[in-house]
This record gives C-alpha cells, structure tokens and sequence, in this order.
C-alpha cells in the first residue's frame, strides 16, 4: 500500500484500504475466475452471489426484519427525493418534512410537485445549526410520512434521539448509515447513498417496509416504482454491479470489526477528540449547536477567512486533506466516517493545537 | 495478468486487460494522490480532470459538435426509455418508434404514458430476426422524434443504414456504440449504457442536441430534466465516479488502437470468421437475415436444443464463456464487443468446426 493521505472529505469519502486492496484485486481477477468483476453478466452466479451477500450483511449490521426489502438502486439521494413522493404521496395527501439543511430543502422541493407539503419545522433561519428535538414540532395525524435527514453533512448536525410520530418515517441516512444502531421499525423507508459510509458513488441503498409497496399510483413509469426493484431484485435492469461489490466488502470489514455497536463507540472517541479541541481551546468555534453535534462532520470556524484559509493550507501540506467547508457555510468541515483513521483525528487535534498557539 | 477466460457476455462483458489493470492501480492510489480514485471528491480537481477527460475523448472519437451536450448519468437505458419522452414528448405529441426487439418494446411501453406512440415497424412477428430498411417504414412528419435501438443484442440484429427520417432521431446506442463511426448530425440523442462497449455498468451516455433542451415540461423533478444535467456539467449530484472513470480508460485505449474507424474493420472481420463458419458448415442456424447481422451479437442455433447445451458446456470447459443465448431466443450468443479479442474468436471458429464434425 503506497503512503496514503488523510482524506476528510464529505463523500466521496475514505474507505477501508484494506478493501480497496481487496477491490483492486476483484477489479482484475474476481475469485480466480479469469474475469474481473466488473466483467461478469450481472445474471451470472458470481455475481448474484455478490449482490446477495451484500443484502444479508447489511440485513445483519442494520437487523433488519423480513418484512423490510433492500434494494440497491442507482441515481443517488437525489433520485430519491422524486421517488418517495412518487411512490407514497398522492396530490390530495400531506406528508410532513423537517428542513434541517439544504438536502431536505431539496427534497421538499421535488415533494411539493406531487403531494401537499407540511414542514413542521425549520431552522434554515440560523443557518441550520441544530436539528429538532420531537417536542419542537408537530406532526399532523393525516400525513402519510414524516421525511427528515439524519445528519445533515455540510452544517455538522445529527439527530441523536430520533422523532417519534404516529406515522412511518422516510429518512435520509446518507451520511451517517451503519455509523450507530438504529431501529427500523418506527421507519417505513430509509435510503442512503453510498459513498459515505458504504462505499463508493454510483449506488444507493433504499430499506423499505414491504407494506408501503402496495401504495405506488400505477402510472409511474416502471422503473420509479419501488415495486419493479422488489419484485426483480434490484435486477430490473443491470445494476451499478462494482459498486454493489464494493458496498459488500465494506460491510464485511464493518462486520470483521465488531459491527454497527463496535463502530459507534469508535466513532464517539473520533468525533469527541475533535469537539473537545474545539471547546477547550478559545480559537475555533463549532457551527452546530452541542445538542445536535455530528458524530460523522465537524464543522468549525476559526477567527477570519483568512486564517480559515491559512489553516486549511498548512494541513494539506501535512497530508490532511479536504477540510475546507462546504461553499454554502465556509469555515472547516473535518469528515471522520466510519473509515476515516482515528489517527488522522489525532494529527488534526496537533495541529489545532498549534495553529492556535501560532495565530 | 493472470489466466485469463474469454467472456462472450451479452453485457457486463470484457474489458481491455489493460484497462483492468490500469484501474486497479487507480482503484489503490490515483495518479499518486494517496487516495483512491473511488475516494475523491467529485468535485475536486483531480476529479474534475477525469469527468472531463472523458467527455473529451467521446467528443473526439465520435466527432461530436460543439451544440450536443454530452452527460454522463445513472439509471442505465431503462432510465432513458422513461426520461425521453418525459423530456420530448406531450401528451397531445406523437412520436415513431421502431419495434426490433424487447428493447425497442420497453420504450414504447414507457413512452406510451406521456405521449402518443407509433409503432412504425414491427420484426416482433419473426422473433425479432431483422431490422427495417427505410423503405420498410413511414415516419409520420408530424413525429417528434424516431426512436430506434442501432443493436438488438439479444437477437444479434443490428441498423447497417440508419433510418432517414425528416424528424430528429433518437437512438439506444447500448450494444453498438464506439464499434463504427456515424454521423450524430441527424439525431436528436443517442444514449447508450456503459457495460457493452465503453467500461462497467453503472453509467449511461447521453448526447443530446442542445436546442431538444427547451422540450422539458417545467413540472418534471429537478433529476429527470436533461437540462438539470446539461447546466450542472453532470454534476447535479455525485456522479458514478468509478465507473466515468473507467468509461475514460476505455476511450483512451480505443483512441490508441485508432479510434473508431480502426475498430470498425476489427470488429468486420471478427465477425465474419463467425459468420463465415455459420454459413460453411450445414450444421448451424443464423438468428438474423444476412442484410441484418449484427457485428457485436452473434447469434446461431444448432440441430437440437439438446446439442446447443453439450456445446456451450463443451466451450465453457476451453474457457469460452457465457455462450449460452438469451432466455428468450435460446440458441447461442457470441457478444463480441469492441474489447473481445480475436483470438477468443478463432478458438471459438475451431470449436464449432471441430463440434460440428463429431456431432
């Protein structure tokens, strides 16, 4: 493995080296069949064998119950914002949002054109620096979902106690899918795309509860049904097979080091050495509010643009990459998924520590 | 390298030894950035460079003009038989398409929920055994656009001469595309999926004629309007940024070996050691009339199912693999993409000659 950097950037994001070893080998030889992986006819044994194995992980990371169907689509979160209202929303029904960053700004956009939308809560007016608790909103009885991000990437802010309405749940778990265990059930669907937590762009896993299916208008084109994906396996058309072999390897590693559980408590450590650097030193001010800090994005200001500017420079010269925050909000942004090395956290607290000291 | 098998799939299907390695090194540690490609931001430089590269060589290889926009999107074909006429087509608009397989017959279905649809011409009756002349067919001039498919994989049939019509064209270019220079200038869009002729799935090529941009009904989500992309350079959300970067690989190794011309007359002349063999010998079937065989899908039947099994069982112990012909048809495939070598062909000439003579 050649030296490798730091890379804390938001997705796509570090992975496993070890997998992307495993991968490189794949990608020229899959199981010593004389093919790579991405060669194989998806409808092939080997790499049915693939995307099966990858469901049974994630169904045993995330327990998940048989009355929950995965599928692994392709077109992003993105895709997802059209397909759930799509799929579960009818012009004369209400779902529920709660904007709390600009990805569920974006998905109560594309909502708005087939349903009518409620957003219960909003807190774009302090540039989204925390998340809700339940009792800061109210969910209608009447509404058919209630959509919300789990952790919203470019402010830094995750919902640590999840809502509890009346209705199913639709959530993006992008970034922050398999970083902490979860309960599905209060959930009817929960999507992610990979490339944060599970591997690379070009694949999206949706979770849903198979009760929901029957409630697709029959109009939609095919393959906007979740039902098609269902009933064919994620198989109605090739799917995105290498970053399905990826997202698999993954899970494999998450599972060789304990599992979701094992993972969270890592992931505390990581996060906590950065929030305490930024709390006990009086130089950088962390944009989220403490109650809804992200254990996956910490983002933080420093005095001035200028030495925001500064900062980041000297840490890419020291092989800490991509900490410059999301164009929307400025500032820092250091991105500690599940993959990112606890010892890349610890050389960025050093040198906090010393651009502090210096400036 | 090792041993490697030579793989007649329809598609995911071979690739260049050379680009499976080359990825490989790029999957570890690209262009020695200490990261894998699959790690990088798609909107980092390093990133940008390769989407870009892409898009270059696909321009020059087909010699695409300035006012067609080239996209690099997921979802595969069967996205695009549902986003064309979302984009092209109102309800109260008519549009052609040319029924030559179940391809074509995805589309129209698709296409029949936002437009009215006329099937020109149908090769349904005759298992799909061919393609239309221009003078087979009449395109309504009131059509917004005909829609064909150049290369029907399954039944190994495929367009020698492109329809003439006096609307714009709009072509599935999946199993064909970068296998022969064509003029774009009369078509509207091509599309085409990755996984035959230009890297892995998980990415689709859309080429699209700038003015057909101001088609789009404005109600459509964000996602599925061509423009989204077009303005966004095919960045409105994270790409399949592995699979764009393969796709680049295989451009840049075919512009090695020539380019397309330089192809077209490989590929003539791996197809007609199959063809040639067919006809010679009296114990093999061609799928398609002569005037329609495709130079990417050789399809044949032998005497009896029962024989078609012990052949391809035969050819898959000599490393022959994935002969066996669609469900579909039945029969036999031989996929042989712009990437499959001809040696794997010639052995395979040697086993239907020597299987003919014992059987």
């Amino acid at each position: 493995m050649p030296k490798r950097i730091f890379n804390f950037s938001a997705g796509p994001s570090t992975l496993p080296p070890e997998v992307l070893a495993q991968a490189a080998r794949g990608l020229v030889n899959h199981q010593d069949l004389g093919m790579s992986v991405i060669e194989i006819s998806h409808r092939a044994k080997p790499f049915m064998a693939v995307i099966e194995e990858a469901e049974q992980l994630l169904r045993e990371l995330l327990d998940i119950p048989d009355n929950y169907k995965v599928l692994f689509l392709q077109g992003g979160a993105s895709m997802q914002f059209a397909m759930i209202p799509m799929n579960l929303l009818r012009p004369d029904q209400m779902a529920c949002y709660l904007n709390t960053g600009v990805w569920a700004k974006k998905a109560i956009k594309e909502a708005k054109l087939f349903g009518k939308i409620e957003v219960a809560y909003s807190s774009e007016g302090l540039t989204y620096n925390h998340v809700p608790a339940p009792a800061d909103y109210q969910v209608s009885p009447g509404a058919e979902y209630l959509y919300f991000v789990s952790n919203n990437t470019i402010y830094g802010t995750q919902f640590h106690s999840f809502p509890t309405p009346h209705v199913p749940m639709v959530c993006d778990m992008s970034s922050d899918i398999l970083s902490r265990p979860f309960d599905i059930r209060p959930f009817g669907l929960v999507f992610a795309g990979a490339q944060k937590n599970m591997g690379p762009a070009g694949v999206t896993v949706v979770i849903i509860r198979e009760d929901l299916l029957t409630k697709t208008p029959g109009h939609l084109p095919t393959i906007f049904k979740y039902r098609t994906h269902v009933e064919s396996a994620s198989m109605f058309n090739t799917p995105p097979c290498f970053a399905i072999y990826v997202v698999g390897l993954v899970l494999k590693w998450l599972k060789g080091l304990g599992g979701v559980a094992a993972i969270e408590q890592i992931n505390r450590e990581k996060a906590a050495l950065l929030y305490d650097t930024i709390d006990r030193l009086d130089f950088y001010r962390g944009h989220a509010r403490r109650d809804s800090r992200s254990l996956m994005n910490v983002t933080f200001n420093l005095p001035s643009p200028e030495l925001e500017t500064k900062f980041v420079k000297e840490a890419t010269a020291l092989g800490l990459d991509g900490l410059k925050g999301h164009r929307s909000v400025g500032g820092c942004r250091a991105s500690i998924y599940n993959a990112f090395p606890r010892e890349g956290v610890e050389r960025l607290v050093s040198l906090m520590e010393d651009f502090a000291a210096r400036n």
